[in-house]
């Protein structure tokens, strides 16, 4: 294994725990993801292993994903006293996340205090080609001694969500199988409440060795390999590991032996190579490469490589929670996140992942049906919060500054997230033109969403109106308002592209038209009232002023002005804001008029862009990190660059700068989209006009010497190469057909 | 709760783990005992829970005292951030083990990063009112802070035995049973191997508290209290823990409610002056007071301390492991340490105790005789490592300083142990004159013992003469060597007494008699055996030179003399000694020939005590802690009262100053049984006359003002006060009735 180049090499050069860098230093393949702790598990550590789609309640106050056994342990003994590195003299260490081989290597020379040297270096890595395998090879060299060295494997079954905080900490599984031997080591845990199993097995591959025993220790299992060394040795161990769980697999101890059989014949070599050649041909598409400025390059690749780890298109049950695979943040629940901040990454690199996110809400549309009928509404209403089954799983309890119970309302009354769905369906469709999945899949979900606004919105016959009143728009600073743009506009969206493609259908595909009606019993009754919902309905939009009242009665909240900013360059509060009473105030947490400006670009004017911009950007505290990417490509927008860039930096390092100061807790996946997003839409100026034409007004910041991206736009795959004065298009599709 | 006088105290001054440490502040009440962890249990540190006779083999060599779930773990968080002392400043600090009240203290006042000040101060402790009760007090103040406090309280079950060693680990119980309610949390452990049930219930007393949660965490249970607290306001939390096992009750759960409802209906308070009445019966005969020597005073305390903790009279199937109940060395199991280095104590000060430890050996009589059985010999043939069933429990197998593996023989050839039961049952007897023990259990055991005897010594024609060849005997540098003279004497004199008995028997207690010869079927045939073998058993004494050889053949070894001493004035190794070849050399572990002149005082003479004294100390490496405290009292009985102090002192201080290096691994059991004969046999100078009457011929070092101590012989409590040139004897017995 040699290590990428530098520009692919995100690195850590200096010993210590951090839970930051295990976020950073995660591996997922999108079935599976592994946070970033050292493989001896040092007690500060905040192991997490995660199975995409295995949730549990238990004790929690709603699902979570399920913080599993960790199975990449790993421990030095000499003469069988743990080798432990903070009691050494570390004369070197690396720990590197190599993006393009999607590895993690580290590598590490430790003097003890009989002053033996031990210097130990290797990998580790989830295969993108099987993603049920995991697999870990290092080598160790005891470079002057020849005492007794113990190596040992261990799979640990005491890890637990929250697992430092006393209130939130759950522990989510039992342990229901261990079968241990000298050739494998099997443990099994099944959730409490849903009782998924997964089972872990995992073999040990290693030459020259004294003895082994390998044991059960009930809550964890472990082999230990004796080595009596010959000093300058190198001794080589290889971990291979398989997880399957009981929703695709009956037997899974067996299952997984045919597994590992398969793998160790294969070789620990060679299925490396096989995981990078499959992420070879992702990251051949979806790498964006931009010269000139490396911060840029290496973060922006970061956030891709993020995005391709998380990506399962095999798995249509599954999608991709707040924190992606990487952390316990938002206990792994799914958001408008994953269709408004991601998607667009998958829909133009990555089509057939996007596809299989968008089936999870398929999946998931009976559920959603169920929310809207419990609420009093017709068609899908989608959760704000979902896990496995689709049912609304927002905690409906937080606790504020002082530890205070205070209601959570997002998932009552946080709407949008219906219609960001419908938009996400548009906007694979239109790019993909899988006509297949709108007619089995996509139609029937923008039919029920559309139907869903239609009956949510309420006629007010003094104002001869549709309103839709008391909700939360994406600004949560404000809860309980009444006629929020972005709902409101996005929701007469969905009711009109619902006509759209009724049309649609009914000319081009008209058997398929019969049947979707049919089967959700849409007559023409209630058609009229949609037609008069989205005729009627309030848009809170002063056209002649240009601005837009973020929500009825905005303009008329005490007025706040950011003016200060810390050391991260993000806003402070200004004097005198009461924190428990920001529904008072004009400030907001997020983009919201702005947003919905960048979704539906097309149709908002340069002066309206530009004086909303102005507007709200001196009122958005940021205190979503969904919110400095669309910054970043509205700024670019309206042609103010420099803040533009600033925001696009703020988005990229997220994570890597740790700026939102809660990485810890897992990855920031939606910013990642977003940098995507402000990479694409905004340096890349990318849009897609009303004939459906790609077109790119690109502008880059002037030390940026050129840019270079592709993306699939409608089956065809493009080559983009941006200089500061030349914009080259290529399609690769068609130069691969000649 | 106010703390005893200093002379009680056993402190720790500076806040540090150290596994040390842990083995001192080891409470125990015979029934449990518990490691001087903290309550926080750090990830360094060793805890320890052992119940005296649960013990369990799962992956073991051997059988071992099983380390079962920790239940008085306690940890403090503000604002749900652990309050890690290790993070704080640490402005107070003190652990003190109050030895009258038989309770450990801790005191702390910790500053944290952002200057929050929180004392805590309490203690816990193990009744002796009821051993199945557990109690521990936290007083805990939030000096300068209204954060919210939580305080967790868990039991954990994730403790193994051998834990930090990746080949001795070994995890003996399953978690069979989780109830948590707000009112308790009950865990129950199932042992893997024998299946013992161990059931520990907590309940939790706490006032002002803001609200609570109890949670299963599968491998613990935890209920976490929320305080909001007022500063300065002390917050008092009262932990009740019961714990009961299968071997002695059903309903493990039920009974153990009833248990904990009682005790808070008494109260915490007074649970504690309950368990201190108790304690002080035990003090007010055993304490011994050395008056002009603090050190020695306090540390014999320590001793004593640690014996009282051992003993429970109302458990007859279970004795007392060479480490107390204090570590995993030696894996719990009973040597001869029992009987000859611990029993002489409990004769004297605590003879309820006594009998029950010999009733174990009564109740594992079968096992033995099972065991002579296999081994080809008639009678009871005692193991040399003995844990629950009395079966051998000694491992075949050990590993050298190398690692290689070594076979360990003591369990196949260390014989003496057999006759050492038989010396402590007389012993017993005579100091008790308990003749209901003797008549029921004792004598069975005394035949039986003979009767091994003299199966297995060997007749030699050619010398007409009994050997006992092929053993080792107290001495274990020596293996396999023949006519060990402490054990061929030991035998001979466990025949002859035989008959002593046998001829009382058949004169005062003729049914008794009858009873026994028929159930054991000894018959006249046999008894001409016996009486062959003790005539003719061969014992290597020239009693013309007094110098007795250790066994056939020791004499003709290299000789090496022992000159130089360590930092902890322990022999060092003579120059040119293979450590891998000790049966080369006359060097010995521990006194052989010596120890039986301990034991049969009256059998030699001055002269050969001080000439085999003489030789022997020059030789003796003293790696067994059970040596010193032999020539301790050697010493004094041949006059070489230097040495014999510093022998006392390093006895006395064996674990309060880890001179052997091994303290971390638990108590010497044996050592604090030494230290206690050293005192009332060495400087009391007490014996027993050939006519059973109790002499003192005391002895005080210089610096000694006085010495004054209690026994117990034939009935009556004597007091006896020796000044350096007076001794005083009183009666108490005799004042009581009065």
């Amino acid at each position: 294994m040699i290590l990428s180049d530098e520009k692919w090499l995100i690195k850590q050069e200096k010993f210590e725990v951090s839970s930051i860098q295990e976020t950073i230093f995660t591996l997922s393949n999108g079935y599976l993801g592994v946070r970033g702790t050292f493989e001896d598990l040092f007690h500060n550590e905040t192991p997490g292993t995660y199975v995409a789609g295995i949730f549990d309640k238990s004790e929690a106050q709603v699902k979570e994903l399920v913080n599993l056994p960790y199975f990449w342990g790993l421990k030095i003994y000499l003469k069988y006293e743990y080798l432990n590195p903070f009691e050494c003299e570390i004369l070197d260490y690396k720990r590197i996340l190599d993006m393009k081989q999607g590895l993690l290597y580290k590598k590490m020379r430790l003097r003890d205090k009989k002053n033996r040297i031990t210097k130990i270096e290797g990998y580790r890595f989830l295969s993108h080609d099987n993603r049920n395998l995991a697999l870990m090879k290092y080598k160790i060299t005891p470079e002057n001694y020849k005492d007794r060295m113990t190596l040992e494997y261990f799979i640990d079954g005491k890890t637990a969500n929250s697992v430092s905080h006393p209130k939130e900490r759950v522990k989510h599984y039992f342990l229901t199988n261990h079968i241990v031997s000298d050739d494998y080591l099997y443990l099994e845990a099944c959730t409490r409440d849903i009782n998924h199993k997964v089972g872990i097995l995992s073999s040990v591959e290693i030459e020259n060795y004294h003895s082994k025993i390998t044991r059960n220790y009930i809550d964890f299992i472990a082999q230990s390999i004796d080595i009596d060394p010959v000093p300058q040795n190198e001794y080589t161990i290889n971990i291979y590991t398989s997880i399957l769980d009981s929703r695709r697999y009956d037997n899974l101890y067996e299952n997984n032996i045919k597994e590992i059989k398969k793998a160790r014949n294969i070789g620990i070599e060679k299925l490396l190579e096989n995981h990078n050649k499959k992420l070879k041909k992702l990251w051949d598409v979806a790498d964006i490469k931009i010269f000139g400025d490396e911060k840029a390059d290496k973060s922006l690749r970061f956030n891709i490589f993020s995005l391709l780890s998380l990506a399962n298109p095999d798995d249509e049950i599954v999608s991709i929670g707040a924190k992606g695979l990487h952390g316990e943040g938002y206990k792994g629940h799914v958001f408008w996140d994953t269709e408004i901040f991601m998607l667009p990454f998958y829909i133009y690199e990555y089509p057939e992942a996007a596809r299989s996110f968008l089936m999870y809400r398929y999946y998931t549309l009976d559920k959603a049906r169920e929310n809207a009928r419990k609420n009093g509404y017709k068609g899908a209403q989608y959760p704000w919060e979902s896990a496995d089954t689709g049912e609304e799983e927002t905690p409906k309890w937080g606790e504020d500054y002082y530890g205070n119970k205070v209601r959570i309302w997002t998932g009552d009354i946080e709407y949008h997230i219906t219609a960001d769905i419908a938009f996400a369906i548009r906007e694979y469709l239109r790019a993909t033109e899988d006509w297949e999945f709108f007619l089995n899949y996509g139609a029937e979900m923008f039919f029920e969403t559309a139907r869903f606004w239609a009956s949510r919105a309420k006629y007010n016959s003094k104002k001869d109106r549709y309103e839709i009143n008391e909700v939360i728009g994406p600004d949560e600073f404000h809860e309980h308002v009444n006629n929020n743009f972005y709902t409101n506009y996005l929701a007469k969206w969905n009711i009109d592209k619902a006509f759209y493609y009724l049309n649609i259908l009914r000319n081009k595909y008209p058997y398929n038209y019969e049947k979707i009606l049919k089967k959700i019993k849409l007559n023409e009754e209630e058609l009229e009232r949609w037609k008069d919902v989205s005729n009627k309905i309030y848009i809170p939009w002063n056209k002649k002023s240009h601005l837009i009242e973020q929500f009825e009665g905005y303009f008329k909240l005490e007025d706040r002005i950011i003016t200060k900013y810390n050391e991260k360059d993000m806003p402070e509060w200004p004097e005198n804001v009461d924190l428990t009473k920001l529904n008072k105030y004009q400030l907001i947490k997020q983009a919201d008029v702005l947003m919905l400006m960048h979704l539906l670009s097309e149709e908002f004017d340069y002066e309206t862009k530009k004086i909303n911009f102005e507007y709200y950007e001196k009122r958005t505290m940021h205190k979503s990190s969904l919110s400095p990417s669309m910054y970043a490509i509205m700024g670019l927008a309206v042609g103010d660059h420099s803040k533009a860039y600033e925001y696009f930096m703020k988005t990229a390092l997220v994570d890597l700068e740790d700026n939102q100061g809660n990485t810890a807790l897992g990855l920031h996946a939606a910013s990642a989209g977003g940098t995507w997003q402000a990479a694409v839409y905004g340096f890349g100026g990318m849009y897609i006009d009303d004939n459906e034409k790609i077109n790119f007004k690109p502008w880059l910041p002037s030390h940026w010497k050129s840019m270079e991206f592709n993306v699939y736009y409608k089956k065809q795959l493009l080559n983009i190469k941006i200089t500061q004065d030349s914009i080259k298009i290529n399609n690769l599709s068609s130069l691969n057909n000649k």
